[in-house]
């Protein structure tokens, strides 16, 4: 740090992202990335745009809201695109946060939330997870604050069910619930078809993961007209042209190739219950995972052994070393053939 | 606005981006966009990038910032990249401005510094310009807080020297002085020779300009290695991987290629004579614009009605309804038949 440095940023514990190395090719299965590369036709617009760069985006997106409006069944007025969905959770948190509001979340949950909290400088509270990694919604209805909850849940993987998020919305009308939904195309449910009924909710989704597009940086809010027009007020106050001008058509690509997303989606599943059938083989133990990763522990190696033993075998994993869950490991759902080339790596590390 | 939002939100002057009307094809001489495509060799780059979109971005950017460090012949430890220049600048608000160390800048710059104060909660301090809209230096010496300069500045065009810049820096050595060079490329001095010198100095530059990829999102801060440090723990509590895949190739392309650089700078500045001679010539005042844009007035129209009528011709200028520029326009410089059609329209509406 400099000697110039606000006290803000001498407390800020920054977020550390899954690990990149560079000494040899590995298995990649630590960040949650997709197998499959970017739609064909998300890639045929991305060359098509490459001489328009020399001219500003459209700050309003409005290609690209009018696509993702169309593909969740909502009005473009209930659309902000942003940065990867961590910048419009950022928005929440500049918008809705301070110091009589602070962000409320599970103590397990996604990292970055807890980062967001002190780059801006507001409070924050963790709930503590139940044993079993479930969220006890009972515990957030009377809180006063910002509610953030991935559904899926990350690293754990489970979800949480739409009867609940609308316990939580019913409960304050007066405070806002943003639903992180990151990772719910691999099977969750998504909260979208609450927004017209709770006007203090707002969703958040990503290109990222099932889309294939986290090199490109794009997600989404969807939320009540009053919220987006809140959350627009920060972007043009931030970064109008958040959303370049080659991520956005790559992302009208990804949403008109949907047959793409589809059997890209059901690979993913399947190469998941594949992976999670093999480990219980092997005595781990997994959450029942809605996500396009795993969250396995084994009574026979710790978390942190089966890390390093599995990185010298050329795979990535991601474990945290963080109580409750330090016995665990995080494994994204890569191609068929890697899953297996991560089940025969376990095989061996534990002898058998 | 919504009732969740926080008090600082409800205060919020967003920034106003120039005009981008789809009513019909214009001449757009009003974002000081490049009237040229970018490099070949980053559109080739980023057209190999594309299968690869899949995979997050390098959050710390080594490649791009191995060639800007070399471009601008300083140290890869001296450079942050950001999504636009917007981010960079965004970020020495939120790591240095606080309400004991106001943001000080010019009664007249660019319109995105107040709106930086505001979305980040912070004071600021507006200098008024002299008469002839230069810079005293003068009146920045004694001054307590982080100051914002544009060298060249905006919408005037006008370059304070490298003296001067010394001077601030000199005065007092515990204040952070940002110099925000979106538009050296084309006249200015940079400031980047003195980074060496003095641990409080910041240089921005954006790539939107003078490299043809405002549609890309790139900028990038030079300063002391402890500067760079602070600003870098913002980027990873904000937005880690702030700069796509794509924009990061298409960058290193744009480097990489220096004589397309250097042939697009030479042949706007050879527009932007031509442009401010015919002006001249026509009875306009211009200011001595080192940018690739002017900024002129004429005693015989107002810049409103000048703005006005040359959209009628299918031709967009920026027009700032702000005290002692009102009168003024600021053209980009286009292409040099873009500017022999600005300058004939200009002709026709004084009826020369």
């Amino acid at each position: 740090m400099s000697k110039f440095a606000n006290g803000k940023i001498n407390k800020l514990d920054a977020y550390v992202p899954g690990e990149q190395p560079k000494d040899k090719k590995y298995i990649k299965l630590n960040t949650n990335e997709s197998p499959y590369p970017p739609s064909p036709l998300a890639v045929k617009y991305a060359c098509d745009e490459l001489e328009s760069v020399r001219l500003y985006p459209d700050p309003d997106c409005t290609n690209l809201i009018n696509a993702i409006a169309k593909t969740v069944n909502v009005s473009p007025k209930n659309v902000i695109v942003s940065n990867g969905s961590d910048e419009v959770l950022n928005f929440a948190f500049i918008a809705y946060a301070d110091e009589n509001n602070p962000a409320i979340f599970p103590d397990i949950t996604y990292g970055f939330y807890k980062v967001f909290a002190g780059v801006n400088g507001v409070p924050f509270e963790e709930i503590a997870l139940k044993d079993d990694f479930s969220i006890d919604i009972n515990e957030y209805l009377d809180k006063n604050g910002v509610i953030f909850i991935a559904n899926p849940n990350a690293p754990t993987g489970l979800e949480i069910s739409l009867e609940d998020i609308e316990l939580l919305l019913k409960s304050n009308p007066d405070r806002v619930v943003v639903i992180d939904e990151a990772y719910v195309d691999f099977g969750g449910k998504s909260a979208i078809s609450l927004i017209d009924k709770y006007d203090n909710l707002l969703v958040t989704q990503t290109f990222s993961k099932s889309r294939s597009m986290a090199g490109a940086r794009l997600g989404f809010g969807v939320a009540s007209e009053k919220i987006i027009e809140d959350l627009n007020k920060v972007k043009y106050s931030t970064n109008p042209y958040n959303v370049n001008r080659v991520t956005a058509v790559m992302g009208i690509g990804a949403l008109e190739d949907n047959k793409y997303f589809e059997n890209n989606i059901s690979s993913i599943i399947e190469s998941r219950e594949y992976t999670q059938n093999e480990l219980k083989k092997l005595g781990f133990t997994c959450t029942n995972s809605k996500t396009n990763f795993v969250f396995a522990k084994s009574d026979k190696i710790s978390g942190e052994e089966l890390y390093l033993k599995l990185k010298e075998n050329g795979i990535l994993v991601r474990h945290f070393k963080k109580d409750r869950i330090s016995n665990y490991v995080r494994v994204s759902i890569g191609s068929f053939e890697e899953m297996q080339a991560f089940i025969g790596a376990v095989r061996k590390i534990l002898g058998e």
